[in-house]
Parts: C-alpha cells; structure tokens; sequence
C-alpha cells in the first residue's frame, strides 16, 4: 500500500520514552514546532529503561516503533538517551524497510553536534544516567563530529531518581555540585545533559558550573532536525498554528499523568493504556508485504 | 560615616517585591551571577502591589529600601513591575542621598531595551497585570529608547493569580490563548513578558505565539545591568563561587516558602519576617547626619 502525501503530512509526530523524562523533548516539540501534531508513548510498564540490556532495549524499541506505525506516525522521535545509545540503528534499519521510509531520530546525536559547534576550548563535559555513560553514545557521537574534542563524562548516579521525588532542597543542591566538580576541574565551558530529567534541574546545574559555561539540551537541536527533516519532505504542518499532541502508557496513565506536568510545562491531558505486542515484521503498516 | 570599599564590596545585593513574582528576577541574578550575595525582601503583608496607587507604592518602596539599607546592601533591585513603574525615581532618588550613593534599578528598562534591541519589524508587544499597563510605563520605556517602535500593550486580568494557583490546564492554555490573540492580530515580533509571574507560563505563551516570537523577560537582561553597575564600581565578588542568599517578607513566612520554590527553581531555605516601619530620611545609613 502506497499512502498519499497530503494523508502522510497530517500525521502526527511519534515520541517515545521509558517514562516522563522524554517529555522535556516533547516539551521543546510543542514550542518550537507548535503546528505538528504528536502522539507520545511512555513504555511505563518496563521503566527504567537505564537498567535494561542493550539487547532487550532494542527489542523493546521495535515494539514502540510498531506500535506508533500502526498509529500512523510520520517521524519517529527516541527521546530516550538509553533507547538511543542502544538502540537507534535496529530502529533506522528497521523503519527503513516500511514503504513510507519513516525517520528515526535519537537524542544524542543532535546534542553532540550542538556542543562541538559550542565549545571554544575544545573540551565538552557530559551529565548522563551511569548507564547512558557506560555506552560511551555521547564520546563516540562527539568523537564522529570532531576527534580533537576533548570528553569528560560524568555519570550522575541517582540524579534522575532524586529529580522525580520531585524536592528542590539543599540535598539535591548537594548532590548537583557534587557531579559537577570533575567538570569544574576539567574546565569545561561546554556541557551536555545526556538524561531527559537533567533540564529540570538546569539552574541549580547551572549556578554550579557558573555563567560561562554553556548548557546543552537535547530538545532544541532534536527540534531544529525534526524541522529538517518535515520540511525537506514536504511534510510539515505550517498550514496550522496550534497542532494537537496526546499520551500513551504500558504503565498506570494516573502515576505519569501525575508526574508528567512538571516535565511537560503544559496541560498533559488524557492518558491511553496500551499494551505492547512483539515486534513482527510483517505487520508494520507500509512494509512490503 | 563612609565604609570601605572592601567591606562595601562584600555586601548582598537587595532585591524586593510584594511576593513570590520577583524570585523569578531573583532566579536569573542566582544563575547569571551565583558569586554574589543576596537577600530578598516580600511585602507580602501589602501585596498585591498592583491593586495599590502610585503614593502608597512610593511609601512602600521607601519603607522597604530603608529595611534594605539597615541590612548593609550594595544594590537595590526593584524585582516588580509594579513598584517599578511607579516608585523607581523616588527611591533612586532617596537612594542617592545616601553617602554610599547605592543605586536602584527596576525591571521595566532593561526588558524594553532588549526588547528594541531583538525587535525586527519595530512591532512589541507588552503582557501585563492591568495596573502595570495603565500606567504605560513600558511604552513610555520603548519610546525613550527607539519612537519609532509600536507597541501593542494587553492588560492580562487574572493571569497572576492563575499562575500563582499552581494549576497547567486547558482553561490556563485558553487565558493565554485569549491574551495573545491581540498580539498575533498586531503581528509583532517580540513580546516583553511585563509581569514576573508570567515566566512561569513562558512555554504556554511561546506555543500561542509561535516560534517566530522573541519572548524578552527581565531576569537576564536586568541581570546584566547588575553585572554591569557592581563591574564597573568595583564592587562585584568574582573572587568566590557561590554567593549566599536569604529571604525577609512581611507576611506569612509560611506561605511564602510554600509558594516560593516553584518560582526560584533553587532551594529557598528559611525565611524570616520582618515588620518595616514608615521611612525617616535620618535613619538611612550612610545618609547625610
């Protein structure tokens, strides 16, 4: 099956994420391309993604990206450091195989090359989850870009965790200040946060590193490549102003309806639960048959 | 008597406003510049600020500097557009009186220099409580700075109290929508956010608005006129990292901590309160005897 164009435009944008995290990206897709439609799937039920195997994250990756296809999406966000580093090529040679040829774009990529074009000393700190970290994702992603880049990764423990309990106090001040000491001592004028949570917590990094060193997030770059990519196809939607963007869950919609507003800035409204079948080739929607 | 410029130079800086609003200036001033010392003063026993006339703020202001003063600051920063436009030369006036000669800023300039400064086709537009658009002084701000820019200004109701309510939903989304559509009619092409609650609801501003839309809020460039006042006189504390910061209000402590938070994004620690008594020119310190 062969789908028109004009019916391919108006699809909405699918995002995926292990849990409220990725709504950060989500969140930067809403502003800064508010004319697109989006349909968000956390995979809740399995979080956290940062414990899995590369092997089962793959394999959980192909039955998002399923699932979202059956949906009709037009472009497949990973907004997922974890999904990314493990993931993201599976998923490309995958969704290459459908008709369609959906995109698949991850997180890491577009922040490592924001922070190659941002350093000026040439030395880029990284914050990530100890597993986003042990992939190594962003070093090889910096390296790819420019090898003369130097690389100081940091892995931040139970950073994530803390920012989902959801208490600014001096702990978590603490904790943040405790990470970015090796940075600080490295002299990097240049950081990257490689975990979706790290941006709520951006002043309180911020103020450790100081205001000369400069903060990248995955959202705005990952947002300017999703406009690339509609707009070179001919499959944005700036024939609206205001698009529409919904949820679906593997876990229980009323624990990331709660959590999701702080992470989204912007009404979450209704949750779907949905339940994930094995990926099969044979039934992605634009596949030969 | 006249200080010594080391010891003058190791003083906080004042910032003050009627409540929680100006911790999102006082955000900008911990994130931009962490190395200085702050203490924040709420006349939450007053607020709001933007139901009171132009003499009563003259008194408040003064009566707040003076408590300000008594306290050893450096630097007055009028985090509140309200007190702004209608008591800033008043207090700078008193203020000069001082032997130390402290200086006092307000938010409204720096936000309409920026905001003539990002403008492209000379069209700004103003967001405000009704008190802070009848007096006109970003208007009046833009035209000092540029007469050739338009400025299309919208009273915003009940915007604050939306926002100080703590509730992201559709009905908040359709207030902001309702706000912005005069701005979108006028085609502007950059918005000052006018009120120092509404960097709260940025986001939700920045989707009705488009991406196109420079959104200028006084934190940062406000920030930067600090920077600029204490360089140049030598009174800046490069010297250390981390500056300390605390907090005074003359209403309920405990409803300023509860709300606080979430408008400084850092931890807010104790708060102490304070009664202010009328202003009485002999009691300034550093005043002429």
């Amino acid at each position: 099956m062969i789908v028109a164009p004009e019916e391919v435009r108006r699809r909405p944008v699918g995002v995926f994420d292990s849990g409220v995290g990725g709504l950060t990206v989500l969140h930067e897709l809403l502003v800064r391309l508010p004319h697109e439609d989006y349909v968000y799937l956390a995979d809740s039920a399995r979080l956290p993604y940062g414990a899995r195997r590369p092997e089962e994250l793959q394999a959980f990756a192909l039955e998002v990206a399923e699932e979202l296809l059956l949906r009709g999406i037009k472009l497949l966000v990973v907004a997922c450091n974890s999904a990314t580093a493990a993931a993201l090529p599976a998923l490309q040679e995958r969704l290459a195989q459908t008709t369609l040829a959906v995109e698949g774009l991850g997180v890491v990529q577009p922040a490592a090359v924001q922070a190659v074009a941002a350093t000026r000393r040439g030395r880029v700190g990284v914050l990530g989850t100890p597993a986003t970290v042990a992939t190594g994702a962003y070093a090889a992603a910096i390296a790819a870009t420019d090898p003369f880049v130097e690389v100081v990764s940091v892995a931040c423990g139970d950073l994530a965790l803390r920012i989902e309990a959801d208490t600014i106090d001096t702990e978590l001040v603490a904790a943040v200040r405790g990470y970015c000491a090796p940075l600080r001592e490295a002299g990097v004028d240049t950081v990257i946060l490689g975990c979706t949570h790290y941006p709520l917590v951006k002043p309180i990094i911020q103020r450790m590193l100081g205001p000369d060193v400069e903060i990248i997030t995955s959202g705005a770059p990952l947002a300017r490549q999703v406009e690339h990519v509609l707009g070179t196809r001919g499959l944005d939607r700036r024939d609206q102003d205001e698009g529409a963007y919904g949820f679906l869950c593997t876990g229980d919609p009323a624990t990331f309806e709660r959590q999701g507003t702080r992470f989204l800035q912007l009404p979450l409204g209704p949750v779907e639960r949905v339940a994930l079948e094995p990926a099969r080739g044979e039934r992605l929607v634009g596949s030969p048959a």
